[in-house]
């Protein structure tokens, strides 16, 4: 099943995928263009791996991590699919990144990686942007690159585990402005999903409704004001973006 | 007004201060040592700031930061007054850290460091636990130090922003087993409350229920198993809290 949180009709509510329509729980199928997509979760912790996949490592950074490279996102930065993210005036390289979500079922502590599956709800598409020329020094490189409001559009469908057979082995695509400039695959993780459930769980709960941004493959490129991003995770859904400018 | 979020007789509950007492909205008065205290807010986002006074920055750094160092910290590690933290038992060297905390009280967007006090809701006193041996490599410094379950007590009242003359000039004091250990003043913070929400607020949108952790002064020491240790701040609280240890 295909769940969505979506704005109608003056109220969130809960929708499914019904053959390529919206299906609201009076029965109603909709276009999707009808709706006002939000983000199809609302976590209570979002955390996110930088430089998870070895051919994005090396096209950003000198090599790869020993350790899952983790930090943890606001609930600020997350919009639906269709919405709009900011790009600052002041940017010079502003990255898209597809990236698989994964969202968390029942609390999860000290969960070895054999049963880590059992904690999960269900999987989503991300696109976790950067502004890269914000780099920061030593103790908060990520804050501002990836705190700002609105960077991390997120759905548009939460889709159920188990209908999901591997999810380690899903493509994912980048399209802008219709043209693909991103491809790869979550098996080329460098810390699988398992892996990650048992690290975090080691030392911090994860909840239910808890995200987890597992990183993007190499192909990130720089997107501008006016261009129309489609994240898409085969078997998951294909998340569109639009870019606009916004006054550093 | 000094309000406190507890649960009591099967419920969670607000409560009030009320000549030592913590009183029901049904008027009965409690002692302190007959409720379970909650941290007095559920923030949708923690912002917390290392390294934010001179002293502090010295005793465990080469040198002050010259722009805010900010992380995020997760929901899972807020815990009420009186609770208990963990002491992992391969931590070296965890220390306490007295910190004013600031709630936010609406929707703070490109906000003037002149406007900042109009944004706050109040104060409560903060306790950041860091796990100093934890500290980890480029881009991931404070995620094990500062994101453990249970590893920031909070509380025990949020104080209304009116009855806080000046934020800015308030006595830091933490006790452990009775021995004062850290004493300060929020006068030496290095970027001060109204900074932080400019700082913030020029990227972010800060919403009602969010905190800001300020950072500590120095005097940050050891602690093991079985410490008792109270941050005290001026005017806002006596924050209680007992070190357990919690096999790694």
């Amino acid at each position: 099943m295909k769940q969505a949180r979506i704005a109608f009709e003056g109220r969130v509510q809960q929708a499914w995928e019904d053959h390529g329509k919206v299906r609201l729980a009076d029965g109603r199928r909709l276009d999707e263009s009808e709706v006002t997509w939000l983000p199809p979760v609302t976590p209570g912790t979002i955390l996110a791996l930088g430089l998870n996949y070895a051919d994005h490592a090396a096209e950003i950074a000198s090599q790869a991590p020993e350790e899952p490279m983790v930090f943890l996102k606001g609930a600020n930065t997350l919009v639906g699919h269709r919405a709009f993210t900011p790009r600052p005036t002041d940017a010079t390289n502003m990255h898209y990144e597809c990236e698989l979500a994964i969202v968390i079922g029942k609390p999860a502590r000290n969960v070895a990686k054999a049963d880590a599956y059992d904690y999960i709800a269900g999987y989503t598409v991300a696109n976790d942007y950067a502004v890269r020329n914000y780099l920061e020094g030593f103790y908060r490189p990520n804050f501002r690159i990836k705190s700002r409001d609105n960077c991390t559009p997120i759905g548009p469908w939460l889709v159920d585990a188990a209908d999901i057979a591997d999810p380690m082995n899903l493509r994912l695509t980048t399209r802008v402005n219709g043209e693909t400039t991103q491809e790869g695959s979550t098996k080329d993780m460098i810390f699988d999903v398992p892996f990650l459930i048992e690290y975090f769980s080691a030392f911090l709960t994860l909840q239910p409704g808890d995200v987890i941004l597992t990183g993007t493959p190499k192909g990130t490129v720089n997107v501008m004001p006016g261009d129309e991003v489609v994240t898409e995770i085969e078997g998951i859904g294909a998340l569109h973006n639009t870019i606009i400018e916004r006054k550093a």
